[in-house]
């Protein structure tokens, strides 16, 4: 132990590697719910890519399990190191190295936050689009979790958005894949391979990413809607417009109650619409001009009063800026609730009536209370499941995620499968497809020292 | 060799596999300049999924190298089989499978042609916006090669397009990857992950295909510059103007020429201009509305010309298709001309002058000719050059892409690697890199019967 610990201080330095009680709280877990905290053996806090390698490399040697950690936003439990592990935690890389505006990229250290990096961007009239909920989330957290967020319909997710990276090996080579263009056919797509891995295949180190032009005019649209039925069938055709929509969210009655509450909203949404409404779509669209906006938004109206809408409001500036923040804290309300779980399964978009018509049924049966609200032109399905019984709601679980691959979905659509969702990826996923992946993630690590436990149980 | 012969028409028929004097000369190349033809030893035309796996399990047991055949339009003899091997055409599996208007996807066998599945697409008002410039490419290919064209600038390239697939395990799975929705954190991204990989992983049996709305309105501007470091100057403005243009490519002033002649097109542009003019913008824009069109020409237009455009034609709607049709066809016209091989180097776009100056320096140094086009706006230049001695035109080829790589790029932005720059992808590219792909390679094709000599020499 302590020789280990000195060959691992002896890379970054004696100040910048923890042990015992110098290591705090937040290092023993992410916000993933229902997840007991572990505090590591050793936390390392390298400042330079070369320090990355070496941590690695006498990690393989010695064969201490590694986790790689963001900001610990996560909600898989993928940053949940072992007790016996070493995280590798990258605050200290958190430099934005360059903005290059001619070929709208940044070139990123991977503990940058979001929030940092969108006040930078924001003064070039630029923006990197990738916005999930939480945006203390690190540059480095997306890649490992392929992060989304709401504006994904319109965008993508990190994967549409990350054009390269530098990445540390198990072995301890540094390599770079990608870079400042946008498509390349010069063998395996290694960038995208290691997006969404979890921090199981490499450490990344520097990330080039795709910016876009920052429109100036937003314009958002409440509508509510009699049930999720209607909500679920508006959306495609939402989609279908061809108005590019840049978000399109469900929220259920029960959750709109929840966040508006917690957020102080008023919305002006009269008391007996209200009591009628059990769902509501949010679209936001942007565009270049003001009037352009305008049309679009009136175009969004119409379409939704003609799918059942019972109204249509167009949010002001600063009330559609504060419901999609409450949005994006839903999580929190949840939690705040006493959800004991999280899950944001992946359907195809039009698929959302008959997954929700089987999330009801397997609330009712289990005596479990499941709401929720979602990305819901992506088709991803956020619900929140209220069930302290842990064996009760491991079966909830079960169905819904059960529920979601038969319609032809996954999982997980941004969170990823992390510690809490291992045996269930084992147990929903075609043998031969979990094999594959477990060859390729020896063909990266060889050792197998690299998050163990996350995605692979 | 008897004994192979019957346990392979076993799987597929004894009608469709092929052996000898049977096997067409088609099947023993594709449209790669200076790349000899090769007859494989048998050519099997499957029907369905399980044949495809069996084909490749049977392959892995008999240690036969297999390559896979869409409509052999690549660039890279990625296509091009071994003498002692196996072909798996896909002309048999053509089926459009599915067209999904809800969630936007279309469902279809590898080897459905470009045009066929637009003509079906143009009926539902949708489009699958990867669009080569040859529309009997298959998806198949597709796939295989990543293939970008002119619209990946607005809608990216086939590896931004395609949901999910089933391959067929070299092992003989099947698998399936992804789905019907356009995002998941679910596991390593094995759709990814094929895409791109020219034959050597798997053999896709079926594609997922994400579609768009296929939006009425068309315009397109042509703007003579004085040279090729103007036109590279001007590209990044015209992606930062926030238009979203759908085509934004460069034309050399020879190419031009020989482009429009072959097409016996008429732009209507003044010969004084002409003659002055060394390098084209053509920029296209679509859009929902025809007045929002027309005002976005305009200011396409007004943009051009502060950038120094010589001046600006507004195509109309002939005009413009010709022109495109004719630029897709620049192969054809460089091919007739005597160009001894293509290249489609990928730079980072705001790199472009620099480049084109390393491209003359070289050219002038080998006494060679070397001229092009190319998708400015991804950075992806398309070089024909024209020498017949080959030992220069290897020395100016390698010159080509070294000064690419210099600079930040890579050797293909669409064509592929396949057998004709394999020994060159070895040498340009970092062998961590080159190793770690191997054994990535290995992971799925444990006997390495894949495309031999395909990406890796
Ligand atoms: C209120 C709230 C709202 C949220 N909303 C969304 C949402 O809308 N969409 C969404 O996608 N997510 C959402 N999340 C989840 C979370 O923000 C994302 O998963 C985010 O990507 C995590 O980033 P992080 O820096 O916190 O990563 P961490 O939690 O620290 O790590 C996440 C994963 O990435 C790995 N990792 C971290 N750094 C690296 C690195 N340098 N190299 C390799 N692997 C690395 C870790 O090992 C782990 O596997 C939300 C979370 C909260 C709390
Ligand atoms: C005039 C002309 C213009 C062109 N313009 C462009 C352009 O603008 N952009 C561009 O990207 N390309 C362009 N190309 C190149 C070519 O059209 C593309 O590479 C296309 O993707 C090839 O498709 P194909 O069906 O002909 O594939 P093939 O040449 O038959 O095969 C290409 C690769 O895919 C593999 N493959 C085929 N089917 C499968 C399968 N089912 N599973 C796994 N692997 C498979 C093959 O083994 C090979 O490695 C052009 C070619 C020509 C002749």
């Amino acid at each position: 132990m302590a020789d280990m610990a000195a060959r691992l201080s002896g890379i970054v330095g004696a100040d910048h590697l923890l042990t015992g009680e110098a290591i705090g709280e937040d290092y023993a877990h992410d916000e993933a719910l229902s997840n007991d905290p572990v505090k590591p053996a050793y936390v390392a806090l390298p400042e330079t890519a070369d320090q990355v390698a070496q941590l690695l490399k006498t990690a393989t040697e010695l064969g201490i399990p590694v986790t790689a950690r963001g900001s610990g936003s996560g909600l898989s439990g993928a940053a949940r190191p072992r007790e016996d592990g070493l995280l590798v935690s990258f605050e200290r890389m958190a430099a934005i190295l360059e903005i290059d505006t001619e070929n709208h990229v940044a070139v990123v250290q991977p503990g940058v936050s979001l929030e940092d990096l969108d006040g930078k961007l924001a003064e070039h009239g630029l923006v990197y689009p990738v916005y999930p909920g939480e945006l203390s989330a690190s540059i480095g957290g997306n890649v490992g979790t392929n992060a989304g967020g709401m504006r994904a319909i319109k965008y993508g997710v990190t994967r549409n958005n990350v054009l390269g990276l530098e990445a540390a090996l198990a072995t301890g080579e540094l390599i770079r894949t990608g870079g400042k263009f946008v498509k390349a056919s010069t063998g395996y797509d290694l960038t995208q391979l290691i997006i969404g891995s979890e921090g199981t295949l490499a450490l990344v180190t520097e990330a080039v990413l795709k910016l876009q032009p920052r429109l100036p005019h937003q314009g958002t649209v409440l509508a509510p809607f009699a049930d999720l039925d209607e909500v679920a069938r508006a959306v495609p055709k939402v989609v279908a417009s061809g108005l590019g929509p840049l978000i399109v969210e469900y929220i259920d009655g029960l959750t709109m109650g929840a966040i508006t509450y917690r957020a102080q909203l008023q919305l002006g949404i009269p008391d007996e619409v209200k009591e009628t409404a059990h769902a509501y779509l949010v679209v936001q669209l942007e565009s270049r001009t003001a009037d352009r906006l305008d049309e679009d938004v009136a175009e969004v109206g119409e379409l939704l009063s003609g799918l059942g809408a019972k109204d249509v409001y167009v949010l002001e500036g600063t009330a559609a800026g504060k419901l999609i923040d409450a949005r994006e804290k839903a999580f929190w309300a949840a939690k705040e609730a006493g959800a004991d779980d999280i899950i944001d399964t992946v359907i195809p978009r039009a698929s959302l009536p008959q997954f929700m018509e089987r999330v009801r049924a397997i609330a009712q049966e289990n005596n479990t209370f499941v709401i929720g609200c979602g990305h819901a032109g992506d088709g991803n399905v956020h619900l929140a499941v209220l069930q302290k019984d842990s064996e009760v709601r491991e079966r909830v679980l079960h169905g819904l995620f059960e529920a979601g691959v038969h319609l032809g979905g996954a999982i997980s659509g941004e969170h990823g499968i992390g510690r809490k969702h291992a045996e269930r990826f084992a147990a929903l996923t075609d043998p031969a497809k979990v094999d594959l992946m477990r060859r390729i993630k020896t063909a990266f690590d060889p050792a197998g020292v690299l998050n163990p436990g996350v995605l692979f149980d």
